[in-house]
């Protein structure tokens, strides 16, 4: 049966974006909103994603559902669609896209399995469609070629095997390096200014090293508007590298400073209201006055 | 008193190529051998560096002497140093240019002024002379000016301040970015090794981020070679971090990376006998196999 209708659960940032590059490929996006933000709303409604009255409607219409949402809220909304499916009796392919460790999207798989669906693994690499390269959706699982699909329809859609776990793999591998990376130069620049010592490094790097600098810079200013989502992908990461046997201490370090990030009054931030002057040393300075073991 | 002769205690990789610069800007170097491995006396050797048959006749010779070792052996060398100035009556100026937390360097301070010698810290950064820009050679406490009468002779001098402890913690800051974010890489590949997703992981930075690819691949076939002497480093950067009320956990999960490769049969090559062509792939399937906790 051809893919026609896509249900995508909870369309916020990612998931409104893909929700319009589906539609501008031809395809029928809907969604359901219930109990849903008002960002998700107004997101789901400018993108042009038709919202159902309630979930069992959703899955009647859909012949596949993508899950794209916060990693610490996949597992929940899983279960919720989950019990939709046995109620309704609608059980259409699922395809959980969120950053989840692979334990925990065979978690998700068995409670999708159970409610008598397929479940696809998924994981996204990339911006949202529409800001540059198109983001590329990694897929595993029985049924992953189904997704192939969605292939050039705003995104990229790479199978990458039969196994559950593998697409939630590389995307728990590769958002270990670059949200990894990103909170260890934030944790640096925390230290230098906690030592008095900003200054100093800044004027080492900007001698040889001005891009890196710039990079920091600019990581710094827009951090704290997402550290709050990003402590469940730290929780999932660290949880990965622990099954494979290898530390978790980065990414329990990664948490600790996304924590803090939260903890100050920059997080209250979105994407527009960022300062676009602040500096690497104003930034680390907020950042440093909240350190909670001070 | 102008410097005309500078000792140089533990002349290896770093502080040989220093001793070649100082030699060239017309100072007289020695060193001291009593105990040093036969690498440490080649280099010496090769650099024109001219050994003392005992610490005692060293300081009695020198108006400065810099400590340049590894970071887990500062303290030693330092009470060393310490002992032959009591018992020489000779305490000429000592510089500690180790990478150990600010902590540290305060704690050797206080063993060198008990011995009646001024005390000036001091942290390197950059390559050995030699290769490149010139190493910044960060010092700090009251007579911390001294080492200026050096800058220009391979290696550059910044003062940054009366404080003991500064300079440690400016290298502490800088090392603990570039020599983290280098075993976080290595990590991730192991990770991904682990998980089967090498390959899958390569292609996808390969499409856009090729420079970042081969840099992580260049440090994985260098890094076992130096993980032995990493170790110390990253235990005093955690403890800087944690001194600092940051989280240690970032250099904590690096110390365990460097065992990690420190364990491999890779940790035995030196820079001359390393693979070059070792991919990342190769070396990720190393490490993976030595993973202590599979």
């Amino acid at each position: 049966m051809p893919v026609k209708t896509v249900a995508i659960m909870s369309p916020g940032e990612m998931g409104h974006a893909v929700g319009r590059g589906l539609l501008a490929g031809g395809l029928s996006v809907i969604t359901c909103l219930e109990g849903r933000s008002d960002l998700t709303r107004n997101l789901a409604e400018r993108a042009g994603i038709v919202d159902t009255p309630a979930l069992g409607e959703m899955l009647a219409e859909a012949d596949l559902v993508l899950c794209i949402g916060p990693p610490a809220k996949a597992a929940e909304m899983a279960s919720t669609v989950a019990r939709a499916m046995s109620d309704s009796g609608n059980a259409p392919p699922y395809a959980d896209c969120n950053a989840v460790s692979p334990a925990t999207a065979r978690r998700i798989g068995d409670d999708i399995a159970r409610a008598g669906a397929d479940f696809i693994d998924g994981g996204i690499i990339g911006p949202p469609p529409g800001k540059g390269a198109p983001p590329r959706f990694y897929v595993s699982g029985e049924r992953a070629s189904l997704m192939s699909e969605l292939d050039g329809k705003g995104i990229r859609v790479r199978p990458i095997g039969d196994e559950i776990g593998r697409a939630s793999g590389l995307k728990m591998c590769f958002a270990s390096m670059t949200k990894g990376t990103l909170a260890l130069q934030t944790a640096v620049f925390t230290v230098a200014e906690a030592l008095g010592l900003t200054g100093e490094l800044r004027d080492e790097l900007l001698e040889g090293r001005e891009a890196l600098y710039k990079q920091i810079e600019s990581g710094a200013r827009r951090l704290p508007s997402v550290s709050a989502r990003y402590i469940g992908e730290m929780e999932e990461i660290a949880a990965t590298y622990e099954a494979a046997g290898v530390t978790p201490k980065f990414h329990q370090g990664a948490l600790d400073i996304y924590r803090l990030l939260a903890s100050t009054p920059l997080a209250k931030e979105t994407s527009e209201t960022i300062d676009p002057n602040r500096t690497l040393e104003e930034a680390a300075k907020v950042f440093a006055r909240h350190l909670p073991m001070k």
